[in-house]
Order: C-alpha cells, then sequence, then structure tokens
C-alpha cells in the first residue's frame, strides 16, 4: 500500500507541474498531495514485522525474542535449547488443539512446522484460542500461516489445505512426511515428530496407518464431545500400542470418536480444555525433542474433578494393523541389542541414591519410560527412607509458619511415587477388611 | 481510511471536471482514480469486526459464535450458560498466565472483565501466547484491549494501566473492585472473582489484603522461575488460608516469590506452562462461577513429572493479617446456621449409592469442596464394592479389545479417590515393613 501511495504522489506532482498558469487547481492539488501523505501516515502506523534472528541468544534485554527461552539452559532444564532449530513437527488438523500446539511451538521457536487441515475459519470456532473473527472464510491453514509468520518469521511454515483421509490428500501426507530437505543429515524421515489433533476417528486411523508404515513416532490428542475432559497419548511404533491395538480404550477415555460432525448435531468446546491439552501435548514434545523430564505415554485431563489419570499401553500381539505387527516383530528382535545396550549403561552409571536421582536419568535409546518401569521393581533402601520421612511430615499435618515444610511439596510427589510403587494388595486387603464390616 | 479515500475520489472527479479541456490530463486523474478504487479494495480486506450479539443462541450455524458453549447446556455439564454475561471477573497482572485467561474469559462470553498491568509489551514476552510483535511497545492493558475487542465486541473490557502495589493504585484498584454500576443487584462488591496472575510476592501480598478487606473470594496463580512448574490455589477469606496465613507453602510449591526482575536475571518461561496453568485457572474460574464440577483448592502442576499435587489449606488463627483474622472470626460465628443448612439438605437428599453421585450433589452454599471432606469420614457399602471391582480390573491388567475395560478410566478415578480415602498408616506400614527387611 506504501508503494502505491508513493506513486500517487508522483502522479500528482506530475499533474501540478503541468498545470503551472491555474492556481485555484494547484491548491486543490496541493489538498489532495496532504491527504495522501496522510494516508501514508496511516498505512505507516498498521502492524510492523519483527525481523529474522540468526542466533539464539540468551542475551537478558527486552527487544531478545528468545531470552526466557534461553535461560532454560542456564536453569539447568535443558542442555541445549537451540538445538529445537532443528526439528520439524507435523500438526495434523489446525482446530481448538492443534492451532494452539502450533503457536505454542512457533513462540518456542521451532525449526519448522508442516500444518494439514481442509476446513475453513468460521465464527462458531471463536469459542476457542488462536482464530480471530476476521479470518472467517479463510481456509485454516492460510488463517495459520499469516498469524504464525506474524508472530515469529524465523520458523519455517509448510501448510498442506488438504483432507488426510481421501487417496490423494493420504499420498501427498505421505511424501511431505518424507521430504528430507530441510535437513538432509537427520535420521529417519523427514520429521521428527507427529501432533495428531485431529477431531475424528477415521483420521487418527489414518494418521496412525501413516506413522506405523514409516516406523514414525506420533503423539494423539483430543477433547471429549462435552468439553470437559481430553487426553494426549505417545505411540512408538512396534514398542507401545498403536491406536488400531486398543480401540476400546479411546472409548474408556471419555472421548467420543465418532465424527463430531453429524448433522445437526453440534458439539460443546471450551478454551479452557483445549488449551490445557494443547500445553499437555506440546509440553510433553518439548521434553521429548530436547530430551529433558519425563514423557508421559499417556496422560488424561478430566476437567470436573481436576484429576489428571495416567497410564501405559503395551502393543497388542492380535493387532489388526499390519505395519503394526511388522513395528513389533523388529521390537522384538532388537531386544537382546537394546539390552546389552541398557545394562552397559547401568554399569557405567554409579548408583542412584534417591528416587529423583533414577527419574532424571534419561537415556537416548530408550528414553526414560523405560527406565520408571525398572524402578517399579526395586526401591532403593534410601529412597524407601527418604519416603518414610516425607509420609511421616504429610501425616503430622501443615503446620503454618514451620519452615520444614518448605518440602510438602516434594513430600506429595514422592508420596505419589510410592503409591504407584506398592502393589495394590495392600489396597485390596483393606477394602475387604471394610466391606466385611 | 475508506473514507479518506472516498473524499480523494471525489476531489480527483472535481478536478477533472474543472479541466474539460485537458484530454491528456483527464486520462492522467482517470489513472488515478483506478489507483485511489485499488487502494480502497485493499483497505476494505483489512481487518473487518465482528458485530455485537443480543442474546446467547445455541442454534447450531458456522456463523454462531457461541454455538459450542451453549452446547454445553444441552450436554448436561453446565445448567445455564448464558449466566456468563452477568459476572464480572478482575484479573491483575496481564502477562504470561493473565492474558491467556483473559482471552479464554473473553471466548467465553464473560461479561465483564476488569484488567489490571503497568508493564509494557516487548520481545521478550513473544515466548508466551497472546501478545503479537507489532505490540512491543503498547502497554499490556491497551494491548489486551485492542486484541480482546476484536475477538468478542460482547465483552465490557475495563483496563486499569496502574501498580497496585503503590499507595494510589491501591486505592484505584480497591474502588474499581467495588464499583457495581454493571449489575447493580448483585451481592457483595462489583466483581464476582479476582483472579491474580502476577509474578512477585508484594503484589499477591496486596491482592490478599483487598480481597481479606472486601471479604472477595480470590484464585491465585503462579509460575516457577524455572518455567516447569505451576499452581493455582482457591482462597475464601475466613474459610481458607489466605495468602498471608502460609507464606512457606509458597516456597514448598517450587514459585520464587521474590521479584522475577532482579537485575541481570532472567526467569524462564514456557508458553506451555504458562497455557497449562492459564487453562487450569479459567477451568476452575467457569466451575465456580457456573458452578458445575469441583472448584480445587489448590492444584499444582510438575511439567517435568506430569504431575498435579492437590491440597487444602485451612487458615492460620495466628495469621499476621488482621482482616484475615476478621474473616475467620466471621466464619466460625456463622458455622452454626451453615451447619443446620447442610444437615437439612442431607436430609432432604436420598443416600447416593455411588461415589460418583456423592461428587455430583452440589451444594450452592458450601460448594462440594465440603461435600467431599464429608465423604472422606465415612465410606458407603455400596461404593466400597464398586471400588473393589474397578481395582479388581485394574489389578487384571488391560486386555485389549475386551469391551470389560471401556470402564477401565473410571476405575482409575474411583482408585484415586479411595487412596485419598484410606488413610496412610497401611502406606507407612508397608514403608515400616520394607524398611526393616
Amino acid at each position: 500500500m506504501e508503494a502505491e501511495l508513493k506513486e500517487m504522489l508522483t502522479d500528482l506532482d506530475t499533474l501540478k507541474r503541468s498545470l503551472p498558469d491555474h492556481p485555484s487547481l494547484n491548491s486543490s492539488i496541493d489538498k489532495m498531495q496532504l491527504r495522501v501523505e496522510h494516508l501514508t501516515n496511516l498505512a505507516k502506523s498498521a502492524p510492523g514485522r519483527r525481523l529474522k534472528v540468526k542466533d539464539m541468544s540468551a542475551e537478558v534485554v527486552d527487544s531478545n525474542p528468545y531470552s526466557r527461552l534461553m535461560a532454560l539452559q542456564r536453569m539447568g532444564i535443558v542442555e541445549n535449547y537451540e538445538r529445537i532449530r532443528e526439528f520439524s513437527v507435523a500438526i495434523v488438523g489446525i482446530g481448538g488443539v492443534g492451532s494452539v500446539a502450533a503457536e505454542m511451538l512457533t513462540r518456542c521457536g521451532i525449526g519448522r512446522l508442516l500444518l494439514y487441515d481442509y476446513d475453513k475459519v468460521e465464527l462458531a470456532n471463536m469459542n476457542r484460542l488462536f482464530f480471530r473473527p476476521e479470518q472467517v472464510g479463510m481456509t485454516k491453514t492460510d488463517a495459520a500461516v499469516q498469524t504464525l509468520s506474524d508472530i515469529n518469521p524465523d520458523v519455517v511454515l509448510e501448510s498442506y489445505t488438504l483432507n488426510i483421509t481421501t487417496l490423494q490428500g493420504f499420498e501427498t501426507f505421505m511424501s511431505s512426511l518424507k521430504n528430507k530437505t530441510f535437513c538432509p543429515s537427520k535420521q529417519g524421515i523427514g520429521v521428527d515428530l507427529v501432533l495428531s489433533c485431529v477431531d475424528n476417528y477415521e483420521a487418527r486411523m489414518v494418521v496412525n496407518q501413516a506413522c506405523n508404515e514409516l516406523n514414525q513416532t506420533w503423539m494423539e490428542s483430543g477433547v471429549s464431545e462435552d468439553a470437559v475432559s481430553g487426553h494426549i497419548q505417545l505411540l512408538i511404533p512396534g514398542e507401545t500400542a498403536c491406536f488400531a491395538c486398543a480401540p476400546p480404550l479411546v472409548v474408556a477415555s471419555g472421548v467420543d470418536e465418532r465424527t463430531l460432525k453429524r448433522e445437526g448435531v453440534c458439539a460443546a468446546s471450551l478454551p479452557t480444555t483445549m488449551g490445557v491439552v494443547a500445553g499437555l501435548l506440546v509440553q510433553n514434545t518439548l521434553k521429548y525433542l530436547l530430551k529433558f523430564g519425563y514423557v508421559s505415554p499417556y496422560l488424561g485431563y478430566n476437567a470436573l474433578k481436576d484429576y489428571f489419570p495416567t497410564m501405559e499401553m503395551k502393543p497388542n500381539p492380535q493387532c489388526s494393523n499390519a505395519a503394526c505387527l511388522e513395528r513389533q516383530n523388529e521390537y522384538i528382535l532388537a531386544k537382546p541389542a537394546r539390552d546389552a545396550a541398557a545394562k552397559a549403561k547401568k554399569e557405567e552409571a554409579s548408583e542412584p541414591d534417591s528416587l529423583k536421582d533414577k527419574i532424571n536419568v534419561l537415556d537416548d535409546s530408550e528414553r526414560n519410560i523405560t527406565l520408571l518401569q525398572e524402578s517399579e521393581t526395586s526401591l532403593p533402601k534410601s529412597a524407601t527412607l527418604s519416603l518414610i520421612a516425607s509420609i511421616t511430615i504429610l501425616m503430622e499435618g501443615f503446620v503454618p509458619s514451620n519452615p520444614e515444610v518448605d518440602s510438602l511439596a516434594d513430600a506429595q510427589i514422592r508420596l505419589s511415587l510410592a503409591m504407584e510403587v506398592l502393589d495394590l494388595n495392600l489396597i485390596k486387603q483393606r477394602l475387604d477388611h471394610l466391606n466385611a464390616l
């Protein structure tokens, strides 16, 4: 617009110079020139864009968009935050969860985002975050690229306006995932993680099929039709249950997997539930990519009770998905080598002296999910002692102004771990006893 | 801008009519008129605004911004969603949590939002949701009003660019909370809930002081300096611990309560943690205002472990805050009347036959927090039986393709409740035993 206005000024100037003997017309042209200058100022005050940043700096200045992220390194949470620029994440479904997930990853400075959706923005989407009323009518992919490229021009955005459940859509989906141009040296296919943020069973089964075929780790997400529960799930082909391994569990998790777009039926949705699910999903994505903390195999969110169920699912040897069975066989065949590597690593490391240490030991090949499973079978004596101390503090109740209770939150975490570690027999005994009364 | 361009067209037309004998100049003016028309089209394609909506409709059409929210009624989650338009919520601190909380409430169609902040938007804020690079330099309150009024013009926005910890700021803060013009018939002061989304101890103590003085229920929120934990907390003056009752707990919760703005020190932050905390905060706000589900007295989020600690805190009879002590006395004095009302309600209701039923019984005067406490002391036999059945399913493990496990998620919820109900002695015994080995 500014260029057009500049040309306009030149036009008016030419006109004025061709009318030297018309003072009244000249003053009218002067007035128009002032008007154009005013319009130029108006256009200039419209949104400016931030410039690209070459290297992520940890410098603490207000103008550094990455200072608060690079601080994660200084605080010892992440070893090398800047690695995030090497990663490609595919987000399938740019709705209530997918759009927020895309914005979070964009603000975190992810290297490359691949976005898939075929839908358009409607006013009915305005009760969830991200899309704005002025984007109504645009495709969700176009609207997302518009907003995300303004927020962070450093992120490489690739958008695909297509339906992955169609034959052609699936082909494009597969070839886009395989494309390694962004980082030719990387292992595996062209993306590091696939996030499924779709709202129907059919699309989930398609993502499942693609990831099983490509041996690609992915994360599932979903929100129930009544808007008050949701979940995220990590799927590693061959190692964990795939989406086809355990269909009934999906029903158990409270998610209605039939399409949400049935004629005349309108699912409820809330920006809160969607925001929490997107936050948990991207948090687990960051933990998975940047190798910190514990990546949850399954995490549910029951909004009515603020309850967060967790579970783990092994693959089903009778799974109906042929590619899943292939991945399962590969995983079993690789077991001896994996065990040997784990054993070598274990011998190398000194014996951890607390549960906390145990959890923080990260293993590249196995991820810490497996390590946590191992810790279930044996509990070192020091950890037991520490647990008893923590529980004693809890049992004595909360004493205000007592500096000792600084460790209360820590005690609660330990207690929860203790409950997971203890077998359930004791609890059953107690209930049998109650029932006999 | 469109009006200016229209006047420009008129000017050019006048100019053209005053030069009937200059065909070459006329064609140059024609060219300019085409240019202005093009500019008008460009200006028209710039952001449009959605119109105000008089009544919230449940009609399932793409153009209805409230259809997915009104669906909460049809699904039996909320009794009367439209009541949300009567409520006023004050948000203190429009940073990483407060801004997202404000956006969520705006998209939910809250009646009125009061926003308080004294800070300006910086590029360093871009790693959290909400603010955009083009808003750098604006006050956070102005930028928030700009974005929120575009998203939902139905919400009444009141912004206060001030520091509540100054004498004058506190006075304005207090009088704005007391102002009842928006809904003169409402009980209490002018707002229904205060959300504290500040990042320092001093500001929290000021919100605490105001709410204790005004006998106003509020919710606290916070995120740790290392960006990987956060919490929300419900504070009801006299009934729960106030922020001054239990200062050490704040430290225990992993939040560093000293200011985050120390010279040269930069706290880490993540859009994920902030988004989850804002989501949990506003979800509890909706549950509190619209009376559904369980409002958590305290809910923590440990992002490294995906662990969500909960707890309840009674007020400290030795609290240093005089207004808190006054509220505590009032609460104790009102106990007989409260007990009588609760007893009458209990006799009226039939005996619940499962834990689930028990939790769903909502009590207006007490909220269900108290009801859950009551259920801790006695567990009906049917609930015990149901728990045993659930735990048995869990103990047998997950069997893929078994339709019986549809209830697995439900079983987990029941198990968690069982663990809360059982006293901790058994667990301590078990640990003593382990330790003796």
